[in-house]
């Protein structure tokens, strides 16, 4: 027996007691995971620091998200209406034949394997979103922690399974796996007891894993987000009247983290006018006093340099600005480069993301030209339009073509920034994620993760509390074609 | 430019102006549609027959499920609350970050590939679910009609073509394809303007499909039902006191529309004793007096010969029964066979679907061993339990263990007859799916052809109604996490 099945055979022993335990105790659990991990203090956020070399204040900003998080689907399942109930009684006498009673709620996959994140050591990582919406959904979780920082993993592994000591949870709910194989991922993937995937990090390793799971002999659904290049279309009537203010929020937003988001803006486009020259150069005079950063570890500042550099050298791609610092080992130097949208539409390397503090602006003559470019990228996270009132109604098209392409579509903001709450969706077109259909942030997360079931004629006995006629849990339901929340002894 | 890449660009044009139809006008096409489809009359029924082999009755009722499918979809969309609005107004004073005004809601995933399916030539078929749902949605529609039935097809497209040149909706948004080659099945699931795929039909047909759909360089979803052997479980306490009403049902259910139906129970299993023994005289006889039927057509006809051949050959199988009327041409022979459960457990090759009026009582000495033969079943769309009160007590672990298994449970009663309704989960576990996660009957249905999009610090007039402040369309919604329907002007 291998090490792979010994963790999954573990994990599905203790789904099929957790898969049983009530919304108000997995509340419970969930709750006392976000207390635990707060509990870890400080020693937290300072191993975190030591192993990502993300800043304090990021840190502590995403604990509070991971916490705040859990929070969420803490009251996601105690409330319960997330498991989308539907009713519909019987109608003994119908001709030419009888309704029958059925009835319909989510029932929790099975065991999950999650793969922890290398830029988001708390909130993608061992108590990040996926555990997060898989517990709550009522699936075990085994967690493949990140390589990149296996103490921060380990310290919150630690957080997870004390919640697990303290309330009525099974103990292998959760099983962390620290091995940084890439055949232990793939084993854990293929295994036929994990019943779904959620991963985030890069194309190649989302797409393998997506790969061995299609090709299994019981294929799994995958939720692998991918990472995005977040084109942001900047239109000249916003620039006639706030392009130094663009400039300002852009350079910051390219730049922040190290540019180590997935939702980090890596593509602008315009359209070549006197404006965009202006705001070309105050762009690059901001990015160049932004210092170079250090990377999450060294293998990313490799992949940043190299995939820079192949950017950098492709047919009409000129460097606008860099950091005026020179970066240090590790370090990042922020840089802005600059392409014309026929050379752009031309090259389909330059779609592919520099996963770092890196955009590229694309400048069209005209707006076919700048159509021609848009058509060309592929599906998104995001997609973000900078426009004046007069932009909105002159380039209303845009909005619905960057619509088809991305999983949310921001006006006169930035893409960076994920608020967690019921209306983000994280998601989007492949390659931005294997499934457009699902979102990894926000309590809908908790919907890739579970399959309804029907139940036809049962006794009320035997039904969950969530489908009982007097509705004891007093959540939403769809009853009989009729949306409502009556707890009572009846329906009709 | 291929025929497929002609086709797939209409459909994709036609999308992009159907995406923007209204529920109200989307609900008005589809209730002219299911108009126009009765007005086709008997000449519709008669030609299904003669390219079916189905019965009046049968065909007239699957027209009339046809119709309210459609009628169904309609209410849907013009309800418009299927498209999960969630709104999260704006908090811009929030420390240390502002919140932003996020909202969601789903939209239509683009042209959808339909396959006509042989056994349901029009539940399943041109104007079948699949089309429905798609439609409802605002996806586009590319249908390939089953070889089995290409006239009917050719009628009821003629119908669709009628409800859009009478209602307001672009020409293309349904394409008929009338070509039986596997390659241009092939050719349409791998276009990349193609971005999902319908399809009710064979495990090989649908792996393949889904095979092909997942290693495209843009993998899209495939909802393959695959079909099952729908386990029955016949318990001690029901068979003491309704032995041969048990057995007149299911020799009717085993052997309705001969057999061919995905929910057909092809494996039943109890518990060795006296009163199964009677039981499988009982039900033996009542097989027996079944006739022959006259399958869809003749390929189906051959398959079932070898493969009921095949399944009788295994070891330890005995034939307990079969029509005594001698088969005709392209007819089937009612029947029942029997095998321990030692030996159903130890031989995969029986828990292949034998398509037709086919069903193997599996006989278990113990719970034990009752309980093995139960593990190696795969994912089903339905299993049963047949039992009384004392029963559903006794044996409450086995309701826990086919829910693992099945996407519909059913308790006394049996599961041929699929309602059309919010509660019906038609889907399952792979292999009786390809994502167990979505329902191809019943309103859910259309789930499986959107996605979410968030909409980010939008101006009014640029949303879409269903996300306005004032919500025009009167639609349910999740506004700051309260499930709200208020028509208004103001959210606050």
């Amino acid at each position: 027996m291998t090490q792979t099945d010994t963790i999954l055979r573990a994990s599905h022993t203790a789904f099929q007691q957790y898969k049983k335990v009530t919304g108000t105790d997995k509340a419970i659990f969930l709750d006392a995971l976000a207390a635990e991990i707060e509990a870890l203090g400080q020693p937290l956020i300072a191993k975190a620091m030591e192993e990502t070399n993300l800043p304090e204040a990021r840190l502590v900003g995403e604990r509070g998200r991971t916490c705040n998080q859990l929070r969420q689907f803490a009251a996601l399942v105690k409330e319960g209406s997330w498991v989308e109930a539907r009713i519909d009684t019987a109608t003994p006498d119908r001709a030419p034949l009888p309704k029958p009673d059925l009835r319909k709620m989510m029932v929790p996959l099975g065991p999950v394997v999650v793969f922890g994140a290398s830029n988001f050591p708390f909130a993608y990582s061992t108590a990040g979103v996926d555990t997060a919406s898989a517990l709550a959904a009522g699936c075990s979780v085994v967690l493949k922690a990140h390589p990149a920082h296996p103490q921060t993993s380990e310290m919150v592994a630690s957080a997870i399974a004390k919640a697990i000591a303290k309330t009525k949870i099974p103990n292998d709910v959760f099983l962390h796996v620290q091995d940084s194989s890439f055949e232990t991922g793939k084993a854990l993937v293929q295994h036929p007891l994990t019943k779904a995937v959620g991963f985030t990090g890069s194309f190649s390793g989302g797409k393998a894993l997506y790969d061995y799971a299609t090709q299994r002999s019981e294929p799994i659904p995958v939720f692998a987000e991918m990472g995005s290049i977040n084109p942001v279309f900047i239109f000249p009537g916003a620039l006639k009247v706030r392009s130094e203010k663009i400039a300002e929020t852009y350079a910051a937003s390219i730049t922040q983290g190290v540019g180590q988001f997935c939702t980090n803006p890596g593509l602008l486009l315009g359209l070549e006018n006197a404006e965009l020259e202006v705001f070309k150069k105050q762009l690059s005079e901001k990015m160049k006093l932004i210092a170079p950063g250090t990377m999450l570890h060294p293998g990313i500042a490799n992949n940043y340099s190299k995939n820079r550099a192949k950017a950098l050298e492709q047919t009409g791609v000129q460097l606008l600005a860099e950091s005026n610092e020179r970066p240090k080992e590790n370090q990042a130097t922020s840089t802005l480069a600059t392409v014309r949208a026929t050379d752009f539409a031309a090259n389909h390397l330059l779609v592919e993301e520099v996963f770092g503090p890196y955009s590229l602006l694309v400048t069209a003559n005209t707006i076919e030209e700048l159509k021609t470019a848009a058509a060309k990228i592929p599906g998104q996270l995001t997609a973000t339009i900078i426009g004046e009132d007069e932009d909105l109604v002159t380039y209303v098209d845009f909005i619905d073509l960057i619509k088809e392409k991305a999983g949310r579509v921001i006006i006169n903001g930035v893409p960076t920034g994920v608020e967690v709450c019921p209306s983000m969706h994280h998601g989007g077109p492949f390659p931005a994620t294997t499934d457009s259909r699902f979102t990894s942030v926000g309590t809908d997360a908790i919907k890739r993760f579970v399959r309804p079931v029907s139940f036809q004629n049962f006794p009320q006995h035997l039904l969950p509390a969530e489908l009982k006629d007097e509705n004891p849990l007093g959540i939403w339901r769809l009853v009989n074609n009729e949306f409502i929340k009556l707890a009572g002894a009846s329906l009709q």
